[in-house]
């Protein structure tokens, strides 16, 4: 048994989404038990089934808006989010999946779950929609704004070794995002990258990608640094939101307009949802010595439980143990 | 007389595209005269109207997909581009616009045109479309990939002037791209620049801007380093480009969407447009010793119309003299 903890009082729409997220995956999935952290009674209340279910009853909840995320987690020892990440840890579950504040998540992750010796830097790795309805991993959106080539080698062979045994591409792709496809474009960084990923056997690498094919790459997985990567995962979320509202403007013109888009709503709604994170997925927390997945913070019951999935997924098939396996060969 | 040089060959539809353009500026334009550098023979085919036209015969083009700008414009000395920009700084034209390569403009402008002596890099700034139907100014889109906070400053200085006098903004308003609102947020660079904006006096800054609002910032001008700002623009150029082919595929499923999408068809198109860089116009490159404005290079004759009135536009008020004096003012 796959044995999961989920951070049930963490995210917008939380325990409700959650706790159905959980049922959800319950039913679905039947080499996993999980166990719900947060407020016994609340959690109850959406609880329709209680097969390989356990509640931990805790106090407190890490707020979504948190500042300071790693003093939230030092006074917020009982929350949900810490005594889940706090299982993980003691060897209780194998992994945890939450919707709580990001920054919160990984700082908790850090100080509770702590990092995997061969990984020098954490990543956090979203999946992101392309046209031919896969998803592409988008590598480091998270903190390391400041990062070494070396690092970034160990963060792609993480990203190598997920979108084979959970995404299953049989030959992952990884290319770096940057200005220019020729070979020496961009700063000293994405040189160095750009030699070190080019020279290295276990990656298949297809040198530098523009984001004018960000939608549409010519790989499975998109690299940079964490500011650069977090850069583009937020322009294109603005870039996404910005056209919906555009589109909206424009499809409701006119009377032949209104009419078009009543007969399109459905499909606009498929539109919406293949490019809604929920239902691609969680975002893995590289590097910690725990599966950690975060799932968006505005997750309703079917994408928290796409987390839960890829989370087994994660485990199933020992990521962490094959990530550990390769980068300590490349070490010695 | 506003005098302007138009590179009659560069761009993907050369030079047809480029003469209609330049018919409809002059039949909407009254105070400009303009100069078409390129094959007479080829231009005088698409030459509807001789009222205020001169033709230099040139001979050869530089190509789009130029590798190595800097040679392509020494050796091409006698292409269309080369010498509309050679007539800017000969002072016979006061504005050049062209939708030839991007970087062989660059090139080509700081080789014959020059830079301002008050601004020690130039920067590229396009223009990109907001929810609201006005357009945000993006700086640097071009080629300062490693650049100090006081060259960002003058290129911000640039950009108000420019918004002010170009785009009519009383106000401007001035964002720095990051990846969070707080003070302190981001690399070193960016923590750097937050504090020299902030305690600037000619600038409204209103801090950092999260890419999440790309199309719907708080903020008429948002700035960043060359290769950041490069990877928003791109970002926003795959992320439109790939849901517009997902918004294809779902809106043309089933008979009621087929309908929808016939009844909606003239409202595609305007979303469509309201996306083109087209409509938009062109981009400015700041920092040099003449007016020299970059149109799309696939542009169609009313993006090229664009690029000549905002280029009219930037000499009528005489940008680059109020760019001038302000930043010579601030270096004394």
């Amino acid at each position: 048994m796959i044995k999961i903890a989920i951070d049930a009082m963490g995210g917008d729409y939380a325990p409700k989404e959650q706790v159905q997220g959980a049922m959800l995956a319950i039913e679905k999935i039947d080499d996993i038990e999980l166990t719900l952290y947060g407020d016994e009674t609340t959690i109850r209340q959406y609880l329709t089934d209680d097969t390989r279910i356990t509640i931990v009853q805790t106090d407190g909840v890490i707020n979504m808006g948190e500042k300071d995320p790693i003093s939230a987690i030092r006074s917020n020892r009982n929350s949900s989010m810490a005594q889940a990440l706090t299982s993980v840890r003691k060897g209780e579950n194998d992994a945890i999946v939450s919707s709580g504040a990001t920054q919160a998540l990984i700082a908790g992750a850090h100080i509770l779950v702590g990092r995997l010796k061969a990984m020098k830097r954490t990543a956090i790795a979203p999946l992101i929609p392309t046209v031919n309805n896969t998803s592409t991993i988008l590598l480091d959106a998270g903190g390391n704004i400041e990062i070494k080539p070396e690092y970034m080698l160990h963060q792609a062979y993480f990203a190598h070794i997920y979108a084979k045994e959970v995404l299953g591409v049989e030959e992952p792709k990884i290319g770096l995002i940057n200005l220019g496809t020729e070979p020496g474009k961009g700063r000293p960084l994405d040189k160095e990258v750009f030699e070190l990923f080019e020279q290295d056997d276990i990656l298949n690498f297809v040198g530098n990608v523009e984001p004018k094919l960000v939608l549409d790459p010519p790989c499975d997985i998109l690299i940079s640094d964490g500011f650069t990567a977090n850069i583009v995962m937020k322009t294109i979320e603005g870039t996404a939101k910005g056209l919906g509202t555009i589109l909206k403007q424009e499809l409701s013109r006119g009377i032949f307009g209104k009419l078009g888009m009543l007969l399109s709503i459905k499909n606009l709604k498929g539109f919406k949802k293949r490019l809604s994170a929920e239902e691609i997925g969680g975002a893995m927390i590289y590097g910690l010595r725990g599966v950690v997945v975060k799932a968006q913070g505005a997750s309703k019951a079917n994408g928290f439980y796409n987390g839960i999935r890829q989370a087994a997924q994660i485990v199933r098939n020992d990521v962490l143990g094959k990530v550990t396996a390769v980068i300590e060969r490349e070490l010695e």
